[in-house]
């Protein structure tokens, strides 16, 4: 049983956090720096993103983690420490710097960073804020808040998710906190991911539990199809829960796979509601592909397409551009078997049978797209495939923060 | 030599032209309907989407193009004929009654239509309409345009272009029009293109041509990413120039390649100058990546990007942007030999070199990019490939159309 609970990296036994302005951003009210540390050391695994261009910290981490095993995780917000000349050995400092002010060792320091990309990271305001930083570390909600808060850049609400399930008897806890899409100078859809836990499990099975997960929840969001230099996610395991360590796939894996699904699907949820300028969350719920990939495919095409985006901001029930999309996702499709609807709190409008228009009411659908959390359901006749896309509409604010910020 | 020359699809000797409104739109004002007819049936050649959805007038045009031959075009705008039960007995029937009222065949009658997926066409108007379509039809410039105008949608302006040239010592012309993005009810960005020409050329040769010739023109201009249902390029060739007939590759090929090419591409630019909400034009030019696959990828990528295109609305000189979408774009690229520079008519603002931002005048930039028509020049460091991607700004009016005009 899984239950949703509060806490975000904070649920989880033995993990406490803090957030704090140490001044990379010039507003004071905003902070920038966030910092999460167990206890004990965890193993650890991090998927990065696709980009060839990659932020610094990802050169860094991947040391770090080849031998499975972290600690704490430092982040800052406001520089990306992306293609800057000096970026690797910024990224070294900054964990460096870290562990000796925590004690701990520099090769157990995950760091992260998000915002412009190209300047150089000044690490002074880091490195006079990391006693202050330390000192607040608290295991509490408060903790998670204030790191959700020091990892923001434009999103406008922090994100965190947690839940408690169980492991042989043994009670355990897995939670995060995530960033999406902006920045204050805007530059990037940077993701940032961080869940702590204390379940007993071996690094190899983390990341195969990380890997596996990715496939259908963060890499089936998007924005606005620009994939970051700096997308991250890092999971660490403390094992305080106590329970016999996952070593292998079993029930107790597949338990924790359930828990890890629950708390990414959460966050990717978030991430993809508050994407830059987003009125509305678009979720495709896709059945009857030929195959999952397929299904997944075709789900992440109708979410990224600008025309059924702008058609959600819209409340316009233009099921057409929802078949284009399809049809020009790369996929095998009968175009002639599908079924669209349009789902929300308001009702269900069906809106095309066997690919070809029905007589609905707008006014009932406008009613359903009027809502905040839209699904586009599409049914294939082709197979059992089956995948969830998210996204958010594209709305005159996006284009005002990515555009004319300096206007 | 090659010359611009004014005339469209009337440049080339034996081809008139007209369009009117006939009430398929609800607007009077504006167009809906056009015709381009051939003296003398042509060598024909034909590309269309490579969506799986696909209009009525696609598998339409399929069939009567099996012979390689043609001598009309019929076109309406404001209803797609696509997704629609009786989309391709309408195609049909269009293609019938045309044929009937011009005394042509109906195998040699191509079809086309652009507006609203979904609905029924309704031929009425158009077979009403006939008469006065035919009896209008003029060789000359103003013929040109009133079919241009014809088949625009939400497009601003009419789209053509022409050019002399010389084949085996005698005159020839080619001319195209083109409709680019944007419906009076918005929903697709339908691109299509019709070219006539004069010079003698078999079917064979001529398709080979166009499609050689799209994979670096119309399949290098994106508006917004998403391929339409009915994107149709449709080349005619009547050969009253009087040359030998080109039927295989040589000196006459090469120079009919780049004749086609210099109405292609300026048909291109027209399309992404206009394309729906936008205020500049913006190219691509890459050169050095390792061949010339890896450049289209590369240059596609950058105008492509929604950061990017919004970058470019805000004359923002965000650099980091148009390495993001390199990094992501799928292709081979030593990210660290990428240098970057914007051009305008404005002068020349070099902004990264080696995969690294350089220092640059930001007031220089800004009236760089404050341009209508704005060069990315990417330089890799990986080989010979050269490609040329064309596209817009990401702007406000692309939301407002694509959006909310039901409110």
């Amino acid at each position: 049983m899984i239950h949703q609970i509060s806490g975000g990296v904070c649920a989880a036994r033995g993990f406490r956090a803090n957030g704090l302005h140490c001044g990379i951003r010039q507003n004071k009210t905003k902070k920038d720096l966030a910092l999460i540390v167990s206890e004990v050391p965890c193993q650890a695994a991090a998927v990065y993103t696709t980009n060839l261009v990659k932020g610094a910290p990802i050169i860094v981490n991947r040391e770090h983690l080849k031998n499975g095993v972290a600690q704490a995780v430092i982040c800052n917000s406001g520089i990306a420490n992306t293609c800057a000349a000096d970026g690797v050995e910024k990224a070294n400092t900054m964990a460096r710097i870290c562990a000796e002010a925590t004690g701990l060792k520099e090769e157990d320091i995950i760091v992260g960073s998000t915002g412009v990309i190209g300047p150089s990271l000044n690490l002074d305001p880091i490195r006079a804020a990391l006693p202050e930083l330390i000192s607040g570390l608290t295991a509490d909600d408060a903790g998670s808040e204030r790191a959700e808060q020091g990892i923001m850049t434009t999103d406008t609400r922090p994100k965190s998710a947690a839940v408690s399930f169980t492991l042989s008897g043994k009670e355990c806890h897995l939670g995060g906190i995530a960033k999406g899409s902006g920045m204050i100078h805007p530059n990037m859809a940077t993701m940032l991911v961080f869940i702590t836990t204390d379940a007993a499990i071996s690094a190899g099975m983390l990341q195969k539990a990380l890997s596996t997960d990715v496939q259908g929840t963060f890499n089936m969001t998007s924005v606005d199809g620009d994939t970051s230099t700096n997308d991250t996610c890092v999971i660490m395991a403390n094992g305080m829960a106590g329970n016999p360590r996952v070593d292998e796939e079993g029930a107790d894996f597949t338990a924790f796979m359930e828990a890890l699904n629950t708390v990414t699907v959460s966050l990717c949820r978030q991430i993809a509601g508050d994407g830059e300028g987003a009125t509305r969350l678009i979720e495709c719920a896709l059945s009857g592909a030929k195959d999952l990939k397929t299904a997944r495919k075709l789900a992440k095409a109708v979410v990224c397409s600008s025309l059924v985006k702008a058609a959600m901001f819209g409340a316009d029930a233009n099921w057409g551009r929802v078949l284009c999309a399809l049809g020009y996702a790369g996929a095998d499709l009968d175009v002639n078997r599908v079924d669209v609807s349009f789902r929300s709190s308001a009702g269900e409008v069906q809106v095309c049978k066997d690919g070809a228009g029905i007589p609905f009411s707008e006014e009932e659908a406008k009613k359903v797209l009027l809502e905040h959390e839209i699904e586009i359901a599409v049914a294939c006749g082709d197979g059992d495939g089956c995948a969830t896309a998210w996204g958010c509409d594209l709305t005159y604010d996006y284009v005002k923060i990515n555009g004319d910020y300096r206007t």
